[in-house]
């Protein structure tokens, strides 16, 4: 069928869509997520269809009969515009569909079928829907240890790589939520001060006031091709970059998107995701951070064993030694909360200042230390001691500035680092020792505040769990660029029981 | 946050969508999917949102900073246009998400769960993926008899309804996939002629070459308000009406559509989306037939009988009487398979024509006696001499010409049906015995002649399943308003074995 190209000034951010007219669909044989394809002149494209309904037909006149309704990824595909007459026929589903739909049934998928679905959603070819599908289905029914492998190793293979040589390449990951908890920015440096490559790929924000990412950006810069990569890796051993930039296993961020609106993530996505990210860059040993407690990801901690022991299984399947290090996730580990007060935090604490954060400082020696006697650079028992020896020498904080400077940042000293223009101290209202302080209030509290966009703004804690205080002193200070958010923040700290004092 | 409407001449069909620039996104903390509250002076709506990407927004510049791309839907019901400036606050998701995510996680719902649930569907609050989880996990952990009577009744009493005072109500539904299986208009008119009350709703073509109303509607109009349909009633004791364009249990049609990408049907789904449309015009007798057969929809005996059991039990639990029939599904029943065509062979049929369908006959005798003996107009065993005495005596004829004349229609003779222009006729190529006709490929060349679009177009069969045939005899006949799309039938004919001969 040749129908009339009407340009729509909509993108759907994700698969190709063209909208019909009802009357033609119905005439085609055509329904609603069927695919379509589309040719104009020597261009192709493949498209899943939406129709109009005769009722919105009728108010709005959107698609007319004869016409087709194109989204700008479209129109740029076919290099189509207004008024183009394009040739239309239907399509055969991709065979993803039958391999989700078997999925669905409880049926275990073999590799080529995980990688089939892993490539048509790299391409775009399936809908929200048929995504969700495979969601909903590998999490009733969990991928077993062959499909998870499979998984991994498609996205791996479906995206681009940083191949390194190095027989040994090191990597860490910390599952998320707690509040503050930027170890990388320590840990990489203090083990590529001595000696090992650790090619770091980092996530920014997604419901926290500040992911890796966002504050090492505060420092250098994060955004950098695969090829600038190495060459900073060849240079000072590591990088600390965002993952976004790269091109490592797209299939995983859509996937990602379809699990929000259940905010569900079966554990078979969540390792496949993590480990595609580590082996796209050639790592071999990776160090898994658990942090579990009131408000973590992972609050149980037989669920954080079982998640461990699943992490070690699947690494010596996809042929990389992993160890996993369950920590205490119940109170925040960094003093500063948000951008720029973590980097702050960070430069302290490699700067062995004692307004660094004492929790964030020993996590960091403990993933340093597990890490080298993982290598093998240390004796089982004996790696803390190589880890404090180089951040103590400085030698740690030496390595941070290479990098940092590799990145093309300027900022290495906590005192070039501005907090926002206003601030408000928040002090105890009674005398006692702090007995809680919510990960979750605090990155509210911060995101109000205005992070991780406004990057100076955010939290500084002066408390961990267990400090006693005397009513009247302070537990933190907010720091803000709008009087309007600060006042909008501290209103919303009274409502919480963010802090407990008893 | 105030932000400045940009108004998108697109229409989501469905839901409610806003459109955010991703950086006023991140600075609002809000997500792909999450809900936001918009309001423009004392007009509200709550949409759920997209987001368009940096990338996408590099290129394109579709929704920039500031601004907020408003769907049509959502333009109309906020009384906003282009330019305007709204408010927008971050929504709660509805408590659905909560249930739908329970049912996810194999747990049973409550009935008032199921009732949210069903509410948020009808007024659009849900997404395409949040409904599509709801009908993945309904496939899976498959919905229990109490979830099916709380979804059936939720769906009926959210909707439009019918409310007859008879104490008798009859209807009938058969179980698609079946060509030609019109035995509705047979039926109906048999039993109305009897003086039974039947609302009958009917649906148009979804994958076979006419629905019910596509074929009614070559006599009569079928497009009734509720009102309207209860006129009809009172005047014929029946209607055979459009269902779409009342109402009706408005939650069904849009799970229907989140069905279809993977082409699942969950039991549960099926039994409330069958009966909902029943109880929401008063049904009270129904009688259910299930054709089965190689490409009907049920393929195996114990499948149809133990959803034949389950019609049963859901039916005593929502104050129904259900009967089943369990019939041959293995060849088209009606011999014209097209609107005109189905209308014409009906029409035969209850004029007692020996042109009209030997199977359709026989089909609607057994289905209109069966319903005499479940409401006692007959003795158990009787029924089908009843209604071979109202159809033999004309009386069946006479109803339907009245129901035809209440909808307004003017055609009540075979003769005054008229086949599309173009025509060619199939012979056999060799003697033997029908051994097969295939449903699906006999409906597919239906379609591609042009119905249910074109009305007149589509098949006349000769012959059924067991007659003797020389080479050279008739098969059937194609008609078609194209001489193309009649070439193009035939020529996908040739591919296929729909008739096969031995």
């Amino acid at each position: 069928m040749i129908l009339r190209v009407k340009a729509l000034d909509i993108s759907s951010g994700t698969h190709l869509v063209a909208v019909l007219n009802e009357h033609d669909a119905k005439r085609m044989d055509i329904h609603f997520s069927d695919r379509v394809h589309l040719c104009n002149g020597n261009k192709h494209a493949s498209a899943i269809i939406d129709i109009t309904s005769e009722k919105t037909k009728k108010d709005h006149h959107i698609i007319n009969r004869g016409e087709i309704g194109l989204f700008e990824e479209v129109l740029k595909q076919l290099n189509a515009k207004d008024g183009d007459q394009i040739h239309v026929d239907l399509e055969g589903a991709p065979m993803s569909i039958q391999y989700i739909k078997k999925k669905l049934d409880g049926k275990t998928l073999s590799r080529k079928e995980i990688e089939t679905i892993v490539q048509d959603i790299t391409d775009d070819r399936l809908s929200e829907a048929e995504m969700t599908y495979f969601v909903a289905a590998s999490y009733i029914h969990e991928l077993n240890d062959d499909e998870i492998v499979a998984l991994t190793n498609a996205m791996i293979k479906i995206g681009d790589r940083l191949k390194l040589r190095n027989q040994i390449v090191v990597d860490k990951h910390s599952i998320g939520g707690i509040a503050g908890n930027r170890t990388t920015l320590v840990v990489v440096p203090i083990i590529a001060a001595a000696g090992l490559i650790c090619p770091k790929t980092s996530s920014r924000a997604i419901t926290s006031a500040a992911g890796t990412a966002d504050t090492m950006e505060v420092l250098a810069n994060v955004g950098f091709s695969i090829k600038e990569m190495k060459e900073i890796i060849k240079k000072t051993n590591a990088c600390i970059i965002w993952g976004g930039a790269v091109n490592l296993a797209p299939a995983d961020d859509k996937i990602i998107k379809v699990e929000h609106p259940l905010a569900i993530d079966p554990t078979g996505q969540l390792l496949a995701s993590i480990l595609a990210k580590k082996g796209s860059v050639s790592s071999t040993h990776i160090l898994v951070d658990i942090p579990i407690g009131r408000e973590a990801k992972i609050e149980e901690p037989a669920k954080a064993r079982s998640l461990a022991k699943k992490f070690r299984t699947i690494g010596k399947r996809l042929g990389m030694h992993i160890e996993v290090m369950i920590t205490d996730g119940s109170q925040p580990i960094g003093k500063g909360i948000g951008p720029a007060l973590e980097a702050k935090d960070v430069l302290f604490t490699l700067l062995n200042d004692r307004r660094g954060s004492e929790l964030l400082r020993i996590k960091s020696l403990k993933m340093a230390g597990r890490i080298f006697e993982m290598v093998k650079k240390s004796k089982r028992g004996k790696g803390i001691e190589l880890a404090e020896h180089i951040l103590e020498s400085g030698l740690a904080y030496k390595k941070f500035v290479e990098i940092i400077k590799a990145q093309g940042g300027k900022i290495t000293k906590p005192e070039q680092i501005k907090y926002a223009k206003e601030s408000q101290k928040i002090y105890a209202h009674k005398s006692g020792t702090i007995v809680h302080i919510s990960n979750k209030n605090i990155n509210r509290l911060a995101n109000i505040a205005g992070a991780p966009v406004d990057k100076n703004a955010g939290v500084r804690l002066y408390i961990h769990k267990g400090y006693k205080v005397k009513k009247g002193e302070p537990l933190l200070t907010l720091y803000s660029d709008s009087k309007k958010r600060l006042e909008f923040a501290l209103r919303s700290y009274r409502k919480q029981d963010g802090i407990i004092i008893k």
